[in-house]
């Protein structure tokens, strides 16, 4: 190799970001290097600060620079409604769309028993003091249309009805500009089967 | 926006790298968080270092931590060949194939008079003390076919012809392994005017 021992760490090391390959670690470290170092030292202190900071929400389970994140110490939020996702950045999805406004619970994974991930693995008990005593009153499932996503899904309706709550789950189905002939197979059975009279 | 503000910082500092925008920023960073503190740590060490280090080789001004890279410092290589090419990919890029073993210049640009960069910006009077005292005997441009790269070698051809020095130019045409159908159109006639007889 011809890069000098420095750049092939720093080629090495880019390549720990998702979908970074030898190409592309090596266009990013030149791009930094040859236009902008100013940047790129900015990126490295931030990503120390980051990940030396950010922790978990102690109550939603979210990323977090404080003990309590954003969401879950807005008194605006309605307490009454508790929505249940996989991981941050669905929350970030459902944020974006301003359609809710209570409050929310990361599983940061889901039920997947072939990868030995349980109720356990995933500390489901850390949800319930909550359904205890918080004036919750509707568990909302919005986990990702997946096998595992329906054990965690059963899981979690259970759970629910041992503490007399509404459970509901989001709308799967075709969608919105979607065109039936391109959508999947099980997605279009399950919209005829979840049919709705008009 | 629903990310804590250290991470929207995180993010906003990943999108300093080519090709990375909002959503490919946001993977990053959750992956970072969720997966791999340890390597995001150590990549911003090595940014750190890399930035701050890395300068450019006194000779062939390739990328290096050192006054003098390995390539030049190298005394196996062949003095008397110098290949010209604008950046240091291409040195990566020439040097897999083990096809050259002289010294580089690398150019670090092209002249390109509408952008305002002539051979003062590119600061080619450091190559000339070079082509003057060293023991060179030929130069091999190994630019990119472009308007500018043309322009570039004009200059060059130009500047060895005054220090009565061999110049070539590497070999463009159809590549091994391309169709003629999916060629584009200058590629072929330069390709049809270079045919050599066989």
């Amino acid at each position: 190799m011809s890069f000098s021992p420095l750049l092939q760490e720093l080629i090495q090391a880019l390549r720990c970001l998702p979908g970074v390959g030898q190409k592309s670690a090596q266009r990013m470290s030149f791009q930094l290097l040859e236009r902008n170092r100013t940047g790129g030292l900015k990126l490295a202190e931030v990503l120390q600060e980051a990940l030396n900071k950010i922790q978990h929400c102690e109550l939603c389970r979210n990323f977090s620079e404080t003990p309590l994140c954003a969401l879950c110490s807005n008194e605006k939020r309605d307490p009454t409604q508790l929505c249940i996702v996989e991981s941050p950045i669905e929350v970030a999805a459902i944020e974006e769309t301003q359609s809710f406004n209570g409050h929310y619970f990361v599983l940061m994974g889901k039920i997947s028993p072939l990868d030995g991930i349980g109720p356990k693995e995933l500390k489901l008990h850390e949800l319930e003091p909550r359904l205890r005593s918080s004036p919750i009153q509707e568990l909302i499932l919005a986990i990702n249309p997946t096998i595992e996503g329906q054990a965690t899904c059963y899981y979690l309706t259970e759970l629910a009805r041992k503490y007399q709550l509404q459970v509901s789950q989001i709308a799967y189905g075709v969608p919105f500009g979607g065109e039936l002939e391109w959508v999947d197979l099980p997605t279009i059975t399950h919209a005829f089967k979840s049919r709705q009279l008009l």
